[in-house]
């Protein structure tokens, strides 16, 4: 067990959360993180409501928190008050501003989650009473910005020892197994937000030929662009790209926005067509990184307790090969 | 003291080596990170014949190595008999294919280190039988790619573990504290390369307005471009990039490779001038994310004791702020 703030502050056995991505992570996974000791959240993503009460079903008594692309939000008034309803474990905030949705969140008492990508993104969820807050760097699978990880989780945790001591502080963006984990907590995170690693698990929504094609990749065979969403007519904020996994779409359209936009239903056609068929080549894999970490697709418990049990073993002394 | 396989091969106290960066890396500032228990590297950079031997002359005595830009290196006949004929600590490679070199360095007896940015240019340089891979992420300043140190290294690592176990692993991008270096060893590695810390050292040569430059900026202030190569005359391989602070120059420039081309002779005289100048609004300040962790310019071995320090004390269980 590694106990942290986070697995206090939210009663869970492991400080890993699992990350809600839109479209992947479902109720079912979300549930299997929670129920393995961490805490799933739901990909409440494009703010569907459907889907999310269908996800919400699925994860059954199962205590699961929900994410939302929070420009998209902006968007759905009245979703948050449904998702409220049902008292989910958190909400997830990323990608647009929180403060219009805090007041509601705190009024409700369920925990704010906030990702950032920015140091100045921190400060401005920390001003809205953020209880979490997500540094997520840009090797994370999807949307995100440009700085690291690695860089970004320490100055965070730096300003938020001197303003804002008692948020908590969770690393996101390239950790897919214990060594990542154990990383995070030396770098000053309270635990760790897993995306592509539980995207390629047995529960998640990811179509199998997607979950393969990233088994068989590297992490040099990623790349962050914008065509997907010029693709399915998304109008993300122009500070967002989406890492995916390079294919024939990024090869021929990622270096010429003019041709996308000229070529724009027939782009938006073929790419609707394999993203349905759930075919790699045609539409494009959203994982991080650490596709080059991932070579299977066990069931979420497995990742999680693997995870663990190796970050243990690391913060124990076992980092050091020279002692073998 | 924190003892690993690098630590081991090189007879050194500490598992950090000072980067070789072209300009700022000095005879000085390498033989002090040497006397304080690492491993300085002259930055050796754009292979002036005249400034490395200088540079020696600083180092005096002291155990030092010599880094290149491979491609760079390539142009220069004859340099690297000369550097080898000094009996370097090591002779660090790169951007660029480090092959033809490694049969002289090899001969010579003296270790090989070989700085790579991808996966796949780690199997390349594991195939040169180097003795060390440095693993850079984006995050760094100066030079390099797109991938992130927090993926690079673990998945370097795994391939390193099944093909060439006895090659020794660095981590290099980001690194700036104890909490770089403790996550670094978590991740794999059996040291790290820092750059940018001890770029803000006493010893550096970079320019005091740079360097307050620096110490006032956020990560979130730095940029990958290619418009100071552009000024500078450069002609590097299109693959790399340099992070920078951002400045007028990028925010002129940075989109805008066309005005650039148009405007090359205007543009390469006031970056020139600014850069004689020390001037980080006229020339730029070549710094990585860690800028942000950066608050000082103490000596060299002040970095380096307080970094292994911190960082022994998270690996002895101080990472765990729940425990306060």
């Amino acid at each position: 067990m590694i106990e942290t703030r986070l697995t206090k502050r939210f009663g869970i056995d492991a400080p890993v959360l699992c990350a809600p991505m839109a479209l992947a992570t479902g109720g079912r996974l979300a549930a299997a993180v929670t129920r393995a000791g961490g805490l799933g959240l739901i990909g409440g993503g494009y703010c569907d409501a459907d889907w999310i009460a269908r996800e919400f079903a699925a994860a059954g008594n199962t205590a699961v928190g929900c994410g939302f692309i929070t420009w998209k939000l902006a968007e759905t008034p009245g979703l948050l008050d449904d998702v409220l309803m049902r008292q989910p474990a958190a909400i997830f905030l990323s990608f647009g501003d929180p403060a219009p949705f805090a007041p509601a969140i705190r009024a409700a008492g369920v925990p704010l989650i906030c990702q950032v990508q920015t140091l100045a993104d921190a400060k401005l969820a920390a001003g809205t009473g953020a209880d979490v807050i997500v540094a997520q760097g840009a090797e994370a699978g999807g949307h995100g910005e440009k700085r690291a990880t690695l860089t970004l989780v320490p100055e965070v945790a730096d300003w938020l020892a001197a303003h804002a001591p008692e948020t908590l502080l969770v690393a996101a963006g390239g950790i897919a197994d214990g060594r990542g984990l154990a990383a995070a907590l030396m770098l000053g995170a309270d635990g760790v937000l897993v995306g592509s690693r539980f995207w390629a698990s047995a529960e998640s929504l990811t179509a199998p030929g997607m979950t393969d094609a990233a088994i068989a990749a590297s992490g040099d065979d990623t790349i962050r662009s914008t065509v997907m969403d010029a693709a399915r007519g998304l109008t993300w904020p122009g500070r967002f790209t989406a890492r995916v996994l390079k294919n024939p779409v990024t090869d021929r359209w990622h270096d010429d926005p003019t041709g996308v936009a000229a070529h724009a239903e027939e782009i938006a056609a073929d790419w609707k067509a394999g993203w349905e068929a759930g075919d790699p080549a045609r539409a494009n894999t959203f994982v991080g990184e650490a596709a080059g970490l991932i070579r299977d697709r066990p069931p979420a418990s497995e990742i999680l307790t693997g995870m663990v049990a190796e970050a243990e073993a690391l913060l124990g002394g076992g980092w050091n090969r020279s002692r073998a």
